[in-house]
């Protein structure tokens, strides 16, 4: 059989998820955590079963769930989004994006990229018969070159992914970079898909900066978000979408026919659970705490931590350690050290290899140090 | 914003259930059970989540539930998957579908549908850039006419999708017609999409023929089924693929890129919980008995019930009562008589109208009786 995804094969994770095990090590590679979410959450879902609610819920999801999203943005973000018509429960963010890309994107269209980017962009892209656009981020700081975006954009994109707080880097657009990024997309009529999964998960004080805080971005956008971040539930499984109506509409015609709808039980248990901000609220601190205990061990290395901002990822330098490629350190690291790792060059579709390398700290703090004494040997 | 799917609405079964609910009628329209699964399958899953099962399963899926679901089709069809390579999880049975088919189906390749055919099968191949070839089962009787298939077939035929126990007839192939179907494609290497969501529900002594029984056709096959129909849990969304290995190396190129993966809690309950055969062998007898009960009441009205051979739809000839077309006729039904149905046109391309409508009998007792009484009148 012709594939075709030709130049595909297993995402990143789930390779170095493998040699983690294979190896017993520490596993900093895959983004999850290894503590559990609040038992309470565990509760309204596990009564939401008992209570008989376990049949196809509406295909756009449970309505208190919508509606309980939309509040959240208009608190958060100062956009009222109306939750019948303008907010869609997914099975996660990964089958949002390519939900939004399949009901958006004609073949022949452009969809920009900014790399370093998620693995999953570019093939949703390509089963869409779109042409994908790579444009990178600044090296060194990955951060948005708005000159080199403006470049890449012609009369046929019609989209762009963005993503803040950015997996892998773990930079936070700021306000100014999010203004520009309207400014420039002012005169076109170029959809944004706009990856939020981590919007709940920024550092020092500063805040997410959504799509959904800038009018001319919320009218063009898709905002996708997840739950599993969030509430440490990655294998839940749920996420959703915001976006304008007419966006919305093209969505759902999409999304009906791809997995129709998201475990009932699951929606009801989060819609009585998200009704209180706190566990969102909490959570840059509960991150920061992890963030800064990893950072001081790394300071004992010659791994080079870079600016972390956000999300649970923390990228460093490995060029004073080793010379082995991104990818072969990852591999070395994981089974002569103990720590699995991800490369950042997965993240680009040429491989470029800057000498970084990515670890997820979203783990118990003895599991950090754990895996940081094993580095201490480098 | 220009449409992907033009020609799409929403999915008919959304429709009539939002009919029903506004109208407070009997809500036989969509597909799914009134009536609660087996407790024991709820208190495994709230089980999982308590032991703390809550992060990402394997892409693939949760290998105690692979190898139940390999050992299954071994027990039933006599075909040993290989649990590893040959077993995917999806998020339900739509999900598995569109998989495959953006997996297989390369632009402008033509796929066979046998209409009338659920409604996700045309959009799916539509997102892929396929070209949909329709080809209608018999009128009157909807049993496969392999002259028709055969003309159909040309050297651009890249896919079939077949569906037995047929959704929404409620005819099962038999094995002659399976093997005429594999006889067919022996000379070809056409994809065969095997719809199979409704296995365990085959009346009248006979039993399911999946394509996993004959050897010809396993080769081919994508063989799809679904857990909310066997164990009455419509909402937790999960089902499975099976398929040889370099089908599905080609399938979970996608599938990682669309879902990545599926509820983690519900994968182990279902895990535990199907190791015992006893559920969905009771299935047919259960069913049975509420399909005659149904048929009884039918015979007292001048809606003439066509043959049910499997799956929990009944189909029934609406000319004696009717010149309305079927789907003014169930919107009639709905609103004026207070029992939803499903017009079997909605899953024609064309519309074709026949005078036939689909009931869902998957209700309780007390359901079928109140649908009944008000079916009466006409
Ligand atoms: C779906 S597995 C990948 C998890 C994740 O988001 C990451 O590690 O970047
Ligand atoms: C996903 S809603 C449709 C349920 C169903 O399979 C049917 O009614 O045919």
């Amino acid at each position: 059989i012709e594939s075709n995804l030709p130049n595909v094969g297993t995402t990143i994770f789930t390779v170095m998820s493998a040699l983690a095990a294979e190896n017993g090590a520490v596993n900093l590679g895959q983004g999850f955590p290894d503590f559990e979410g609040d038992s309470r959450l565990v509760d309204t879902v596990a009564d939401a079963m008992k209570r008989g609610l376990n049949q196809y819920p509406p295909m756009t999801g449970v309505p208190a769930l919508r509606e309980a999203i939309a509040m959240k943005i208009d608190a958060l973000y100062g956009h009222r989004y109306d939750s019948n018509s303008e907010i869609t429960i997914t099975a996660g963010a990964t089958q949002a994006i390519l939900t939004a890309i399949l009901a958006t994107v004609h073949p022949g269209d452009e969809v920009i990229v900014l790399e370093p980017c998620y693995d999953s962009y570019v093939p949703n892209i390509e089963l869409a018969g779109g042409v994908v656009v790579r444009v990178p981020l600044t090296p060194g700081s990955f951060r948005p070159d708005f000159n080199k975006i403006a470049t890449a954009i012609t009369p046929n994109t019609r989209a762009i992914i963005v993503n803040s707080p950015h997996n892998p880097s773990g930079i936070v657009w700021t306000r100014t970079e999010m203004l520009q990024l309207q400014e420039l997309l002012d005169p076109t009529d170029i959809v944004v898909i706009s990856d939020e999964v981590y919007e709940h998960i920024v550092y020092d004080g500063k805040s997410h900066k959504s799509a959904a805080c800038f009018a001319g971005l919320a009218a063009r956008s898709f905002i996708v978000s997840s739950f599993g971040k969030t509430y440490h539930v990655t294998g839940w499984k749920i996420g959703y979408v915001a976006a304008p109506a007419s966006l919305t509409a093209e969505f759902r015609k999409v999304h009906q026919f791809n997995v129709f709808s998201v475990n009932t039980p699951v929606q009801h248990g989060l819609a009585a659970y998200m009704v209180d901000p706190k566990p969102y609220l909490d959570l840059p601190a509960f991150y920061q705490r992890k963030r800064d205990l990893f950072r001081a061990g790394l300071a004992k290395t010659r791994l080079r931590a870079l600016p972390s901002e956000g999300t649970y990822f923390q990228c460093v330098d490995i060029s004073e350690v080793s010379d082995l490629s991104e990818a072969d350190f990852c591999k070395w690291l994981t089974s002569e050290i103990g720590v699995a790792a991800i490369p950042v060059s997965a993240f680009y579709g040429s491989g470029f290899d800057q000498r970084v390398i990515r670890f997820c700290f979203a783990k118990r703090d003895e599991t950090l140090a754990s895996a940081l004494s094993r580095l201490a040997k480098l």
